[in-house]
């Protein structure tokens, strides 16, 4: 069982799958073994609060707890549909990835742990295309701490008895770095939360939430691909609420902030977390809508921009971006900074990062040039459609 | 004045050196402005807690407050005396860098505090050698919080009043990214730190200690060099106190661990902190010694690697390593992540981090290959003389 402590919501649990890896099974067992007699810090010697996955050679038809899949209650349950359309998703997208590539496949790791759940981690790297495409989809199931469930769920304040709360969670997480510095980055994840009721409340009710969202992070941009971007995601929205666009937007623009720089780590998107206000249906068909709609906002893009000839310095630029989407990644993300703090699988938490990054000191692009455009618009958001 | 929140220690403000620039004067005058309309998250429009600094045409012959330099009481004060050390080490190391690295040249800002203070930040980068260099002096008069206080001074536990600490802090602080992946990245830092006697508690006795250490970081094992450098250390601790190499040695091995790989940055040398148990003259020459024996300890190494021929899977190496590098500085280090957190000058902050760096998914050295023996040695810390 895994045990969560930070204040539980946004891209935690969902986006940290925690594959282990064709090498290291056994895990580690070609890794330079640890002495049992060196001695950590104080703070090093805490034990990882996730358990220990196991390798599978197939993909099971379902990652779901057998009582979960088989009951009579849950033969249509979200979570059973939830992971369909995820799984459904990656497949989709990896297929659209690999084809536009040409180049290089994706790699798959399968995965499960002993408690329930498990994962499909797929990464392609060096590709014609693509420097490193990472897809992967998860499902946890876990335990809470009540504070951090009274955190993620403010709207329950003081009704929920303290104990430890178990849940659900389920999620699929991309992130794709291309070659081309004139073709964006695309980062997307959707994610289901189910509580079970609290151990020491058997009556209470059970809480579900939904999160996610898609954004691009280009180095120059191309006013036509980000318009097509935002109206993808525009139109997958006003299917099902006309304020989704604008109020997922602004989140968008304020999560993917890298406060220490007063910058946004690209030109948004959406991003919502903690959704549980609207029709429970509703929301699975728009967390669907939205995962659908990543091909055909991004592989346009990526068609026109793919094959651009490009300098040096335009690289050299592009590898900057780069260099402050580790430092949002690092620094500020909660989905990877949970996982770092928890002892999840280091590769697939840290397959985010790009392939290459640059930091020069004190670069200033010359006002008014491309990458001041650029800039520009990752300081002051902007409405795009 | 600058206000110091989180547990006050180890690397954070004199690492901390918060420059300008030449083309920032005034300060961001050719970065894209911030609409004032633009709303920030709620954590994100919280003051920054550094005062701004304004850059000098000239150096100052000591940053000093006037009435610390003048005062019968102050004319060969620490504080005094430290600051002219630094200063001199900043420059004996900028010499031999740029002297060796024959091809770039240190770009220098100087700058100083409206409250008192400031600092000399020098830059080096893409030499022929070196592919960043920073050598960076600071001189800072801050204000800190009796909590951060107490947690600096373990020794003093409960007998602190409650008030804000008035302190002034100096220090220097160094890294040294090269390009040859043979050639090892080298880190130093020497800080001194004075308390006044807390505002409502003016009988209570000023304090001070002395922090700091020199490191490095290879992407290959050469033990000829690594028995150097370590021996230069050992020399220079042995100087003072047959206890300071091994005790040093282990904590420098404690303090930079990356915790979510489970392995050192590098091979370690020096590290010390919160240092005052021993006589202040003598901790002042030994952190002068050890300044001293940065260029002697790592000039050598550099002078045997800097021109070793290398293959692109040797670079390429050097660069996953430096991607642990990146992954310690903004995660783990203190004054890192204090810096970020504070406001200070980031360009300052992050001239820690190398010109490139490197993420590869799931990469494993191959067992008993040279890069394995490398990373074997930052999982299990060597006792290398």
């Amino acid at each position: 069982m895994l045990t969560v402590s930070p204040p539980y919501s946004a891209t935690a649990i969902a986006i940290v799958p925690l594959s282990t890896r064709t090498l290291s099974f056994p895990p580690f067992n070609c890794r330079p073994r640890r002495s049992s007699s060196l001695r950590l810090s104080a703070s090093s010697s805490s034990s990882p609060m996730i358990e220990k996955e196991t390798m599978e050679a197939e993909r099971p038809h379902t990652f779901l707890r057998e009582a979960d899949e088989n009951s009579f209650h849950s033969s249509n349950s979200v979570r059973l549909r939830f992971e369909r359309m995820i799984r459904e998703a990656q497949d989709t997208v990896c297929s659209a990835i690999q084809a536009l590539d040409g180049a290089a496949n994706f790699k798959e790791h399968v995965w499960s742990r002993p408690g329930g759940g498990g994962g499909i981690s797929r990464v392609l790297q060096d590709g014609a295309v693509w420097e490193k495409a990472g897809v992967n989809v998860s499902v946890v199931y876990g335990v809470m701490p009540p504070e951090a469930y009274r955190a993620a769920k403010p709207s329950d304040n003081g009704d929920v008895k303290p104990g430890p709360v178990p849940f659900f969670a389920a999620g699929i997480s991309s992130v794709l770095h291309p070659k081309n510095p004139f073709a964006p980055t695309l980062h997307f994840n959707y994610r289901y939360f189910e509580t079970d009721s609290p151990k020491d409340a058997p009556g209470s009710p059970r809480q579900w939430w939904f999160g996610g969202g898609t954004d691009l992070t280009p180095a120059y941009i191309f006013e036509e691909d980000v318009k097509h971007f935002h109206s993808v995601q525009k139109s997958a929205c006003d299917k099902f609420n006309s304020d989704f666009y604008p109020k997922f937007k602004k989140w968008c623009d304020d999560y993917f902030y890298i406060k220490h720089r007063g910058e946004r780590r690209g030109l948004g998107g959406i991003f919502f977390d903690d959704l549980n206000t609207y029709d429970q249906e509703m929301l699975l068909s728009f967390a669907t809508e939205c995962a659908n709609s990543v091909i055909p906002a991004y592989i346009p893009i990526m068609e026109r921009r793919k094959d651009m000839p490009f300098t040096e310095s335009h690289k050299s630029w592009q590898q900057l971006r780069r260099g402050r989407y580790v430092e949002f990644n690092l620094v500020y993300d909660r989905g990877t900074t949970f996982g770092l703090k928890t002892g999840g699988r280091i590769e697939s938490i840290l397959v985010s990062l790009p392939l290459t990054a640059r930091w020069e000191y004190d670069h200033q692009p010359e006002e008014g040039s491309e990458e001041w455009k650029l800039l520009d618009a990752c300081i002051n958001p902007k409405e795009w459609i």
